[in-house]
């Protein structure tokens, strides 16, 4: 029976080069997970989210105890079976989107009432139904239930709202059912208040996961901010462990998440991008929409594997973005998904060569020249 | 060079068993083509098109005039190029569309004036314009210019436009520039009068066309009619060229149509039934968004070599179409070109041993007993 667990292959500064163990696989990290909020990443078969690179998903429970429900999915044999994916899967807890998406009715020491936003019907979730429902989607890695603390709030609601979190993050422990390679997240909350970081990592260690989150960034704090706390934080999480960044980021954050030690990162960033015709190159965000593209015979970039680069024009992807056609959506994810993948590679690379200060260096400087590509 | 022609390889009543040679390859008929309206099988890569056994796609004039533009698409290669498919294409005269979608403005012997549903701009189509505009997409197979009679007109009315679409194809063969390969195709009409559209046949032969279709069916009039007609007409098209019915239509009907000695049909149902979720099937159309599929383990259908068959579970393609995501358009869209290209390749084979009437027993056998599966 595997065991779940990480393995630590190499070190380059902060950033860590590992690989996670799990029922299903084992991850290389540093790793991207691409989102499959309702059981698909959007506009792909999985066998093209495997061709991407990508050895783990992100469902979110949330979506999938309201349809088609965690009762069912288990019926049907569990999410991997569902929806044709045999790599690992992580999920989360529900409570970023209860919190974000729904009618809050209640949130107590208990769990939280809500309205779902897809018929208005009432649901409770507390860390041992998120526990139990994850358990029913066969999750490979689950995530403790927490209150996500919006940005910005006061050190007094901070402080509350972590307390919360560390209770609920104790009966998540309890309310997990070991098995082996499945593995169980805490998740580091505490806002901006590097002393509270601190607390939370205290008091997860004191409760012991197979990995730690760091949650509740990304919410409007700003990169500099993030990477502050970052870098306070990443030293403080058992270096045995995975430390996954959630729902982050940008390539640049992805890059400088890496370079303090983050193993795990995952964003709706790649696909919802993908969705409203922004790509991610090694030139910057291109925005396929812009008519400056309509005579464009060149390909997206060059020298990308992805089908959207290998296959067609920015010409052609820019008619299918004003037309609406569902075909440039689904280029222009793959291709995201194909950067994202191969940004994480090249940085697997680096570490293992010891060259991830020149990585970071060459990443930058082709970075950020925005969306300038004369014909 | 090669030159545009069709071979008659077995014939079995009057199902034919042909093959068109065109100048981006050969189709074997009869065959079925998907419709890539603006430039695109909605939600496919040209490389799962082709694996679905298509062999040459259609495209709409009218959409591509509008957007990205006939000179635009001539500038970055031709449609093939633009939409990397290398395999024949046919390309219809934007009439049925001007008629059909947009605020026509005024139609006189010359052409027609029209606005375009997409942003109001005024447009002109003329047989030379169509013509003309086929060549910049560089399409294998063009269509005359004609006008597509309403469903009902009165003798009177069909007689009159029939005229017009005759002098509108005898200026199309003027237009149309012979190249090696390429194929123009004249349009019988007449409506519901077979008279008039023994009229047309004989026009249109007396003009000279490398293929004949039949268009103005399936608008209403009804399968019966529409085969009593096919029924008259055929026999009287050069029984050396292509027959094509324009518009249809439903596995019953393509079964019709080829019994009548039709070699080519297109057809928007496969993709459009697909996006909302209805499935062909063995069984008859089976509407995946019906709630009883929801914990249905089962494969849409046994033994289908597509995606969604051999992937996936009815419970997991109704979940999709419910949550609206964009992968159950894909699966049923692949699923349905799969069923329409694998009864085409049935009935291909049925002719060539002689066992079409066997063939079109056991279609009728087997449909039609509609969306029953119980679990």
């Amino acid at each position: 029976m595997t065991e779940f667990g990480f393995t630590l292959i190499a070190q380059d500064g902060a950033a860590r080069r590992g690989r996670v163990t799990t029922a299903h696989g084992t991850v290389e990290t540093p790793a991207f997970m691409p989102v499959g909020t309702a059981g698909t990443v959007k506009g792909m078969l999985p066998a093209a989210v495997a061709q991407t690179g990508a050895e783990i998903l992100l469902g979110n429970t949330y979506h999938l105890m309201l349809r088609p429900g965690a009762e069912r999915v288990e019926r049907l044999g569990g999410l991997h079976k569902m929806m044709a994916w045999d790599r690992p899967i992580l999920t989360d807890s529900g409570g970023f989107q209860v919190m974000s998406l729904t009618g809050l009715r209640k949130l107590t020491d208990e769990g939280v009432i809500f309205r779902s936003h897809i018929d208005g019907s009432e649901h409770r979730l507390t860390p041992e139904r998120s526990i139990d429902i994850q358990r029913m989607l066969d999750s490979d890695i689950t995530m403790a239930l927490d209150e996500c603390t919006p940005h910005p709030s006061s050190f007094e609601q901070t402080e509350k709202s972590l307390a919360l979190s560390m209770r609920w993050a104790a009966r998540s422990r309890n309310a997990f059912v070991r098995r082996p390679g499945y593995g169980l997240f805490g998740i580091v909350q505490g806002g901006i208040y590097l002393d509270l970081r601190s607390r939370s990592v205290a008091d997860l260690t004191e409760i012991g996961f197979d990995g730690y989150a760091v949650g509740g960034l990304a919410v409007g704090e700003g990169q500099e901010t993030m990477f502050t706390v970052l870098d306070h934080i990443v030293p403080e999480l058992p270096a045995d462990r995975p430390h996954y960044l959630m729902g982050v980021g940008t390539p640049a954050d992805l890059v400088g998440a890496v370079a303090r030690g983050i193993d795990m990162c995952d964003c709706v960033m790649p696909t919802r991008s993908g969705r409203t015709g922004q790509a991610f190159t090694a030139r910057g965000k291109v925005n396929l929409r812009n008519a400056r593209h309509q005579d464009d015979p060149r390909p997206l970039e060059e020298g990308c594997r992805c089908p959207a680069c290998t296959q067609f024009s920015r010409a052609y992807l820019h008619h299918l973005q004003r037309s609406e056609e569902m075909l440039g959506p689904i280029l222009l994810t793959w291709h995201n998904l194909i950067y994202y993948q191969d940004l994480m590679a090249g940085m697997r690379r680096a570490i293992e060569t010891g060259q991830f200060a020149d990585f970071t260096a060459a990443f930058h400087e082709t970075q950020n020249k925005g969306d300038i590509s004369p014909l």
